[in-house]
C-alpha cells in the first residue's frame, strides 16, 4: 500500500512505499474509510488541535451530483481524493493541488434495478486505495478495480444478483492481495456471504457464508471457538428449522478490521432472517456475531455470537477495532466493539473470549452479558411474539449504533462513539418469502428514549468500562467519527451540522452548518501545501434520513421500518444533498 | 416595500417600512433580485472591502435539494433568506440568525410536464419580497403568493399554458401593488406578453403582448416612440407575414426596472420566432426591443427595437439598469443595457433616445448603431440563409452578454459585466410549427472566438464609453454580479469559483471554489448579528450548462441549441449541485 508521508513528503510531491511511514515521518494519508487495518480512523496530524479547532473554515467544496445519502469517507492517498457516491457509485478523483479539481471520473452504471432491493437509501461507504488502484463495490453486486492514477478500469467482478435481494453497500477492504468484500440485504432473506478476491485479477479466492454448513462457512480444523455453544459441526444448519439458513441472512455488510501480527481479519454478521423470531427457532448461527478468520483462506479461527437467535434486527457488524489494552495488570490484546445492541465489548483477539460487556446506551432488551458463558442474557418481557405489541424495547433496531463507526484515540485510550437513543414498538406477523422482495415478518414503530435526546456523541473508557463524557444531541448521531493527535474529534449531524470536540472533556470547539444532513465519515489528511485538512460528505439519506431522501410519508409509523417515525422533524428541516467540504485553519 | 435597515434595526429585529431607509441608515436587506428597482445590484453595505475580502470564508451553507441550474438570487428580508428552486421551485425561508435554520418550506408542485417544454433546463431567477408577501413563478406558469412569516399560500394565479409551449423562469417584480410577470418559450412558437397581477388577490389588472394589434400590445394615445419606424399603427401586426405574429415570440423572460419618478417600467422582448429569419421577413415588432409602460395600467410610453427583424436570437430582455448620468455637460435620466447583441446602449429613460450604443464583445454580426435612425447596421455577409452554413458569426445566439445580470455601482460610475466570447456557424433550415414543441429553423453551432477566452468580467464605463478593465476567463461568465460600497464586486464560474474583485482595478482579491459552477447571482446582506454577508448559489444548468445538468451528448454539434459543444470541456469537470453558500469575514 503506497502512502504519502509527512511535510517533507508534501513539499517534494514524494509518494512513499508504506502504509505508516517507517521513516518516524507523520502519516498524513487517509488511505481506507477506517484509516488503517486496525479501524481506529485515527490520525496523528496534530496542526489542527483544541486551541486553534475554532478558526476552522472550508477550503472548498465539490458537489457529487447525486442527493442521496452520503455514508461515504472521502479517502486520501498523495495529491488526490477519492469519493465515491451513492448509486449510481460515481467515483471522482480530486486532486488536492487545485482545490479539488476532477482529475477523472468513472461511471460505473450499475442496474437501475438494484435501487427496489436497496433496504435502506442507495448507499456507498467508500472506496479504497492498494497498490495504486482504487477499488469500490456497486449497488448492484459489482466490484471494481480502478487505475488510481487514471481511472480506467483494470477488472469488474459480479459478486450477486440483486435478483435475489442481494446489494452491495459496503467499502472493501484490501488486505495481502486480496479485496474483500461482502452482501447486504439482510431485509430481503438473502444467504450473508464475505468474497475475497484477487485484488491482481478479480478472481474469486474464497467465499465464507455466515449460514450453513460447515464447509460452506470455511468452519475447518483451524477453528476454536472459546465457548462451548459454538462448537460442534455444521451449526449454521442446526440453529435453524430445516433449510431456514439459506435464506437467513448474516450479511457482512460492515466494517473488517485485520491484525497484521497474527494475520486475522475480524468482520461481524448481520441479522437473521427474517426480523420474526417466532419463524427461525434456535440461535441462527453464524448471524449477529463476529469471525476471525485467515485472510488468506478465509479459514474461520474463533466466532463469538452477540446476539444469539437476535430478536430486534441487531446485526454484528459494526466495527471491531484492533488495540494492545492495559487489563488486569498485562497487556491485552483486544478488539473492541461498540455493538448494535447496546454494549461496548472488550474481546481477546487471540481467542474470542469476551473480556468485558458493558451497555453504553439504556437497554432493556437484554440484561447484560453473562461473562461467565458468553451469553447475552435474554429479557423475557420483551421478546416479540406475533399478534402481540411489545412496547418501549430498547435499544430499537437500529440499535444504540447503527453502520456509523467510533473511533479511537492512542492519546486518550478513549473510543468515541456517535449513537442513538431510540426505542421502539414491535410486533411480529407472519412473513412469507418471495425471492426478492422484502422478509420482515414486524409492524415496528420507533421513537426517541425518556432521555429527550434522541442522539448522543460520548466518549468511552474501554479500560475503566465507563463514559467518560458525552454530548447529548437532538436527533440520532449516524455520521462517523475521527479523532486526531491534536486532541480533536469530530462528528456529524443529521441537520448538518459538522462538530469538533474537545477530545479530552467533550466540549464543543467549533461547528459548522452544512448544506444538508451529515451521516458521512470525517477524514483527515495533509495537503500537497503541507497543511493538515479535513473533509466530511454532507447529503442527508441512509435508513435514518429515508423520511428526506425516500420522501416517505411521516404520518405512517411503520414507513422506512418503522424508523422515519423517530425523526419526523427532519423532515422539511433539511433537504437532499450531496457535497463534500474540505476544510483548513486560516 | 418592507425592508430591513442597519444596525439598530438588526439589534430590535425591526421591521422598517420603506425600501430606501429615510432614516439615513444603510440598507441592509437585498427584497428582489435585481436590489432594487433601478436594478443596480449595487449594495451600501462597506464592511466587507477590498482590503479585507482575502479574509472571507463560508459562514454556512444549505441545500436546496433540487440538482439543476441555480439562477436564482437569495434574497434577504429581515432575518430571513427567500431561495426558490429549480423545478419543481420550492421555496425555502431560512432563518439568518440560526445559520439557515429551515423557517418554512413550500412546495407549489408544478406540472412535471412543463420540463418538456422549457428551452434552458428548469431555472428560475428568484423570488420578489413585497408587503409582507412572497412571490414566485413556477416553470409551469403559475404566479403563488406566500404568507412571508408563515410560507402559508395566499393565492395562485394560472397565467399560462405549457401545452402551447410557455413557461414562466423570471423573477416577478412588485411595483405598486402589482405583480409583473412575463413569459418565457420564445423558441416553441409562443406569443410574448407581460402580466400585471393584483398583489393582494393575483386578480389579472392587465396583459401586454409583445405581438399582434396596439389594443393587444396596449399601445394607445400616450405611446411616443422616438424614432419614425416604431410609430404607426398595428406595426405588431403589419411587420410580420400575416398570422405569423400569432406565433412569433417576443416574450419578457428577462428583467424589468422602475423608476418612480415617472411611474414608469422599462422591460425588454425576447426573439421573434422561429430563429430562420427568412420565414419572418419584416421588423418583427414588438420584439427584440424594450418599452416603457406605465405599471398600472401598462399603456406603453415608448419602444425602441435593439434588433429589428432579429436574425440571431438575439432577445432584448437584459436588464434596463435606471441611473441619472452626466453626459454632454448636463445630468440625463437614462437606462443603461448590456444588450445581448454586443453593445452597450445608453437611452434616454424619458424618450427612447439612443444617446450611445458601443460593442463590449467582437462583433460582426452587425456594423454598428445608427444613433441618427436608432437603427441596427445590418451585416450582409453574416446574416442566415436557408441551406447555407453561415460561419463565424459573432456574437453567438446567447449573445455578448445572456440574462446573466450586471451590476451599477454610483461610488465607481462603471457597469460590471459578466460576459461570453463566442461565435457560431448558423444554416437556416425551415421549421414547421406544432403547439408545444421547439420551432427554431436552424442548425447551429458555437465555439469560443479567436479570443481563447469564452468568457469575460469586464468594467464598463458608460460615459466614457470604454472598457475600464476586463478579467479574461477560461469559461463563458453566465453567473449574475453584485457590487458593493466596499468597493468589492462578485462573480462566479462555470467551474465553480466564486470571485471577489476590486471595483477599481479588476484586480482578484479572493476566490473560493464552490462545488457545483455557478451560474446564480450574487446578493449581500446585513445579517442580524450586524455583519455583512455574501451569499450565491451553486448548481450547474440554465442553457450554458445543459450539458452537464441535461447530460448531452459532447459529440453532437447540435446538442442545446449549438451552445453545448462551446462547452464540451464543462462535463466531467463540474457535476449538478444546488447548495446556498454565505460568507462572511471572520
Amino acid at each position: 500500500m503506497c502512502v504519502w508521508t509527512g511535510r517533507l513528503a508534501a513539499l517534494f510531491g514524494f509518494l512513499a512505499g508504506c502504509a505508516v511511514s517507517a521513516s518516524g515521518e507523520i502519516d498524513g494519508s487517509w488511505p481506507m474509510p477506517a484509516k488503517n487495518y486496525a479501524n481506529t480512523r485515527y490520525s496523528e496530524l496534530d496542526q489542527i488541535t483544541a486551541g486553534n479547532v475554532k478558526t476552522l473554515r472550508v477550503a472548498w467544496t465539490f458537489s457529487t451530483g447525486v442527493n442521496r445519502g452520503q455514508e461515504a469517507a472521502p479517502i486520501v492517498v498523495g495529491t488526490t481524493m477519492y469519493v465515491v457516491t451513492p448509486f449510481p457509485n460515481i467515483v471522482y478523483a480530486l486532486d488536492l493541488a487545485h482545490a479539488g479539481a476532477v482529475k477523472w471520473k468513472f461511471e460505473p452504471k450499475p442496474e437501475p434495478a438494484a435501487q427496489g432491493v436497496a433496504c435502506c437509501d442507495y448507499v456507498n461507504r467508500g472506496v479504497a486505495y492498494a497498490d495504486g488502484r482504487i477499488f469500490f463495490n456497486t449497488l448492484d453486486c459489482q466490484t471494481i478495480a480502478l487505475d488510481a492514477e487514471t481511472g480506467k478500469q483494470v477488472w469488474r467482478a459480479k459478486l450477486g444478483d440483486i435478483n435475489t435481494g442481494e446489494t452491495i453497500t459496503m467499502a472493501p477492504l484490501v488486505v495481502r492481495g486480496k479485496v474483500l468484500v461482502g452482501n447486504s440485504g439482510g431485509e430481503f432473506g438473502v444467504r450473508g456471504w464475505l468474497t475475497a478476491l484477487d485484488a491482481e485479477t478479480g478472481k474469486q479466492v474464497w467465499r465464507a457464508y455466515s449460514t450453513g454448513p460447515d464447509r460452506d462457512v470455511l468452519i475447518g480444523p483451524d477453528f476454536k471457538p472459546f465457548y462451548p455453544q459454538d462448537r460442534g459441526k455444521d451449526l449454521g444448519v442446526s440453529t435453524w428449522t430445516p433449510d431456514q439458513w439459506k435464506i437467513g441472512g448474516g450479511t457482512v455488510w460492515g466494517w473488517i478490521s485485520y491484525d497484521a501480527e497474527s494475520n486475522t481479519i475480524f468482520h461481524g454478521t448481520g441479522n437473521p432472517g427474517p426480523w420474526n423470531p417466532e419463524q427461525r427457532p434456535g440461535d441462527n448461527k453464524w448471524t449477529c456475531g463476529v469471525f476471525a478468520r485467515d485472510p488468506d483462506t478465509g479459514a474461520a479461527k474463533w466466532f463469538y455470537q452477540w446476539s444469539p437467535h437476535d430478536l430486534y434486527d441487531h446485526d454484528g457488524v459494526n466495527e471491531c477495532i484492533v488495540v494492545d489494552l492495559p487489563i488486569g495488570g498485562a497487556t491485552r490484546k483486544v478488539i473492541v466493539h461498540p455493538g448494535r445492541n447496546g454494549y461496548v465489548y472488550v474481546l481477546d483477539r487471540t481467542t474470542g473470549e469476551v473480556i468485558s460487556a458493558d451497555g453504553f446506551v439504556r437497554i432493556n432488551s437484554s440484561k447484560g452479558v453473562d461473562l461467565k458463558t458468553g451469553r447475552l442474557i435474554s429479557n423475557e418481557e420483551k421478546a416479540p411474539k406475533v399478534g402481540k405489541v411489545i412496547r418501549d424495547i430498547a435499544p430499537a433496531s437500529p440499535g444504540s449504533k447503527d453502520w456509523e463507526p467510533s473511533a479511537y484515540s492512542p492519546k486518550t485510550g478513549w473510543m468515541y462513539i456517535p449513537h442513538l437513543n431510540l426505542s421502539m414498538d414491535f410486533e411480529g406477523v407472519e412473513a412469507n418469502y418471495i425471492a426478492g422482495t422484502p422478509y420482515l415478518g414486524a409492524n415496528v414503530k420507533m421513537y426517541g428514549d425518556a432521555s429527550g435526546n434522541r442522539g448522543e456523541f460520548c466518549a468511552w473508557d474501554p479500560v475503566q468500562r465507563r463514559k467518560t463524557w458525552t454530548i447529548p444531541e437532538k436527533f440520532p448521531v449516524f455520521s462517523g467519527t475521527m479523532a486526531t493527535a491534536g486532541d480533536v474529534v469530530f462528528y456529524g449531524t443529521l441537520d448538518g451540522w459538522f462538530r469538533a470536540v474537545d477530545a479530552r472533556n467533550g466540549h464543543e470547539l467549533w461547528s459548522f452548518k452544512t448544506g444538508s444532513g451529515i451521516i458521512g465519515q470525517p477524514v483527515t489528511f495533509l495537503g500537497p501545501d503541507g497543511k493538515q485538512y479535513v473533509a466530511v460528505l454532507s447529503g442527508i439519506g441512509g435508513w435514518i434520513g429515508a423520511i428526506v431522501a425516500g420522501d416517505l410519508d411521516p404520518r405512517d409509523p411503520t414507513a422506512g421500518g418503522g424508523l422515519a417515525n423517530a425523526v419526523t422533524d427532519l423532515k422539511g428541516k433539511v433537504d437532499v444533498g450531496g457535497t463534500l467540504y474540505v476544510f483548513s485553519l486560516p
